[in-house]
């Protein structure tokens, strides 16, 4: 089994339909690309109890947990707190962090700016060495910001912490009727137990009516299917492989 | 307390990043404006196990529970089969459903067609009078499509199921660092317990720095906290108030 991560997306405003989450899709896409299976997202309210309960669900059904969101200095930001309490931990000023802050702020720096040095004790900082602000770890737990910017910069100066084998991936571009295309498509499912088949119709799409998606970690089953699905459909049904 | 939603979202194509998922940021804006609250939004795969668990547990925690995708002929269209899993149902064919897909298909029907005709025994179709295929409900779950337009224009047909008192809201744009507004939020939080404060930098708009919304179900502690903001803050801090 390659590795699987979970995914915790925590904010009332994606929840309220003020902010549409671009997380969430960012972390599947590097994710996957990295090899990594992502097997859950949850969108939560910035709620301490809500997140710890999350917190302690995903941090044992997954190998990596990536939270976004609720880090900063208001009173919405709750996710270092949630983290120490899901795990019994008090929330500690880390020396580090708040000389960052202190030399990033200066004489505009407040107490509310300090929260942000906060991390649940015994907190792993990861990045430092590329980094102005590091990634804050705990267990197999990444905090993440809410600004996709930011996240984005963060998760690219750490990614290889979550490398696995990489996924094969074919595409296959139909030009049939979801419904007749289902018996091949069982087939498939029962002749290539490893393989993870896809099936997507697209009603708008030029040429094409469905796209069928074929992957796996190992090149056989995949390169297998495509040549069974090649065999079952009739020549014409194909309009072009992708991958 | 007014009515709350959660959201399933269901498709392998999503937590892999192949798709990105614009039914949930659909839902949450559509049902916000029905004055609906939504507490939670998951994505899961295509499993049967792993829907049941989240069904069961959404069915109880939320007055609406409304799931995309998993819904048509082919191996991974596993929805319906969860509903009915999930509280002990068998999946039986709707002779009125069957009856649509036999006029709409006609010679070209397949047996895998008619897997779209399968419902959860008990399950009450809504939106007949409007929609030529309507959604499958059970208790409290609506069971919308996973293709975006079709979502779309069912959730439209049957909106009116969901209406509740509308949210008031009104956002606050402000020219001050997150961290030097904290203490200002705070005061709020404590002052207006029914309000739902939120606090949003934005790294790169022009004229501000953070947006704050105050929403609740009634005027009265919006207008106020508004009130209270503009007396606690520096008058040039505010750029401006909307809503």
């Amino acid at each position: 089994m390659g590795k699987t991560a979970g995914l915790l997306i925590i904010g009332n405003e994606i929840l309220s339909g003020k902010v549409q989450d671009a997380n969430s899709p960012f972390f599947a896409r590097a994710l996957r690309e990295l090899g990594v299976d992502v097997r859950r997202i949850a969108v939560v309210p910035d709620e301490v109890e809500v997140i710890v309960a999350e917190l302690r669900a995903f941090c044992r059904a997954f190998d990596f947990v990536c939270t976004s969101g609720g880090v900063g200095p208001t009173h919405d930001d709750v996710t270092i707190e949630a983290v120490a309490h899901a795990f019994g931990r008090r929330v500690v000023r880390d020396p580090s962090l708040e000389r960052v802050l202190r030399d990033f702020y200066r004489t505009r720096l407040t107490e509310a700016h300090l929260k942000m040095a906060e991390v649940p004790e015994g907190a792993e900082l990861v990045g430092r060495e590329d980094l102005l602000f590091p990634v804050i770890a705990f267990r197999n737990i990444y905090v993440f910001p809410g600004i996709p910017e930011i996240l984005r910069q963060k998760f690219h100066a750490i990614q290889e912490r979550f490398r696995d084998t990489p996924f094969h991936l074919r595409k296959v571009y139909v030009n049939m009727d979801e419904g007749d295309l289902a018996d091949s498509l069982n087939v498939l499912v029962r002749e290539f137990p490893a393989l993870q088949l896809g099936s997507y119709p697209e009603l708008n799409a030029p040429g094409y009516k469905v796209k069928v998606t074929l992957e796996a970690k190992d090149r056989g089953p995949v390169e297998g299917a495509v040549a069974r699905l090649q065999a079952l459909l009739p020549a014409r049904a194909i309009v072009r492989i992708e991958g």
